[in-house]
């Protein structure tokens, strides 16, 4: 019996295409001692991958190695467990999607965050990929923890109706904040207003400082920016005094060689006391759980959406890749294997 | 009598440079109700007047208008007073510079952080332009309230020669911590030594970003941004995770026409959780009072040092500022009238 997994077969100049990403076949590992085998059967896709496959950087996520496997989130069944803490059948959670069969340690390949994770089976396990993973925790964190969301604060996200963003704006929209999203198609501006945003725009409408001027006439408190770039420029030209920026991504730079320069009214900062922090889910492991438990709540009423586009079969994978960078999705991107 | 009094008479294009800055005879001023008349004794040079020179930021600070007195720090004494709070003799300090006699409203031209404060006199009056004024609470306030110092952070000082960057030297010194300065001459780098800093460059011997790295080999956890530019830059490659900046100038950008672009590795604020937030000391009135006593005893033992770069006469103002943009000061830089 084989698995097949994916391997990057070049460092992507631009938008992957077709040639970067290869598949091999390899032998269904056996698990060693403290070791398990997991079947996936649903794997993540997300922007950050497009940074790994450059090699960028280092303190981000490690680099993709040339004919190598790729790797990202996967849910999936363990098949063989020769660890005390896993047992056959059991749904487990964990760092090594891009592959039919996984070999797992107990004990991670890393830090703790890595560490394969049993997930409940009351939920379908792949929303662990999603709104009770690290997905839903960056949304979780990004508001609460990073831009610290007061009272009365208006938030502006951008790539709103994606994986991120979308719950970004249901979080915020449901803890009482007025949201302006904005996305990049007309459908997707109707999706991220059905979520709860007051105001949506599409970015390719028009300059973005203007549209966002347009849609927040008086000003934003809290970024919470998943895009970079002119999102960027334009939302600190909109901050109000002691406004809060919550730097998750930059989508609209990762597939540009090189540096890109950052926004030339970082100034505003000082004038208006602004504060920009940076931030990954994985340095909040300890909101986890209690955001879970929350998050269980609004799913179990129905109180949050979480749109999937699912596409089928490690084939699938690359193009599936290109086409979320390209903004083809609504919501989270997963693969079932 | 008459008072004179600098004028704006054009926007400076680069450095300003004779023309820019005009000067014109006025009578003295009566005081009407409510109202005081300052003798200046002396002014204060800041970089922050070349922006409002350009008159780029409005909610930084108040453009100068064209043909229109300038404005800045200054210290004097009353002369005449219609108002109860203020008596002829009084030390005043006000914004109201550039100019021998000042008229001012004992409720301020608009915040409240621009009302004339009486100052006391067991100290140089002038000393509350600097170490006992908002100078000093902006190297206070940026490295306590805004980088949020904490036990044992590594702190970078950029303009480390100048009035807010040797202080922040001094006083992150003074609390225990390692301190790294950067400064414009070889003079100078000796001089940030001296205030306390275990290591100091000369950012005119090389690349910003490779003398920083040799000068930090472990990395920062706090940078004081008095520069911007290339400084940036240097810092975010160098910044430890979970490091802070305290954007409080960018005066190596204030001479260029137009926008200047942003750091292009703001990504490591994501990849690192990094923190920048901007800021002004009028931002932080409430905390004047308690570091104003802190510093009057550092000043009093000595173990803060207060350099100044004296100026004689009005006249010999608009060259002075040139030269303090051009970096040729060291500390505080005074215009004694």
């Amino acid at each position: 019996m084989s698995s097949r997994q994916g391997v990057l077969l070049r460092r992507p100049a631009g938008r992957p295409r077709e040639g970067d990403i290869g598949f091999v076949e390899v032998p269904v590992p056996e698990p060693g001692p403290g070791q398990l085998v997991v079947r996936n059967t649903w794997m993540s896709l997300d922007p950050s991958m497009r940074i790994r496959m450059s090699g960028g950087s280092d303190d981000y996520l490690p680099p993709f190695a040339i004919g190598e496997p790729l790797a990202g989130w996967a849910v999936g069944t363990v098949v063989a467990s020769r660890s005390a803490a896993f047992a056959e059948g059991d749904q487990v959670m964990h760092g090594s999607g891009w592959r039919d069969y996984a070999l797992l340690d107990e004990a991670g390949p890393g830090p703790e965050t890595m560490r394969p994770e049993l997930v409940s089976d009351d939920v379908p396990a792949r929303w662990y990929l999603g709104p009770l993973g690290w997905v839903g925790l960056t949304s979780w964190v990004g508001l609460l923890d990073v831009a610290v969301l007061e009272e009365g604060d208006r938030v502006f996200v951008s790539g709103a109706a994606g994986a991120v963003g979308g719950l970004a704006v249901q979080i915020a929209d449901r803890l009482g904040h007025e949201v302006i999203g904005s996305a990049g198609t007309a459908e997707k501006v109707a999706h991220v207003r059905s979520l709860g945003a007051s105001e949506a725009f599409c970015y390719k409408d028009g300059p973005v400082g203007k549209l966002l001027a347009e849609a927040a006439p008086d000003g934003i408190d809290v970024y919470f920016d998943n895009v970079g770039g002119d999102h960027l420029v334009a939302a600190l030209d909109v901050l109000r005094p002691g406004g809060r920026v919550a730097l998750c991504g930059a989508v609209s730079t990762y597939d540009t060689a090189g540096a890109v320069p950052g926004p030339p009214n970082l100034f505003n900062a000082v004038a208006r006391g602004l504060t920009l922090r940076g931030f990954m889910a994985r340095m909040y492991p300890h909101r986890l759980g209690e955001f879970r438990e929350r998050m269980r709540e609004w799913l179990a009423e129905g109180s949050i959406v979480y749109p999937e586009t699912v596409h089928h079969g490690l084939d699938a994978a690359p193009a599936a890749f290109a086409d979320l960078l390209a903004g083809g999705n609504v919501g989270k991107v997963l693969v079932e294997l």
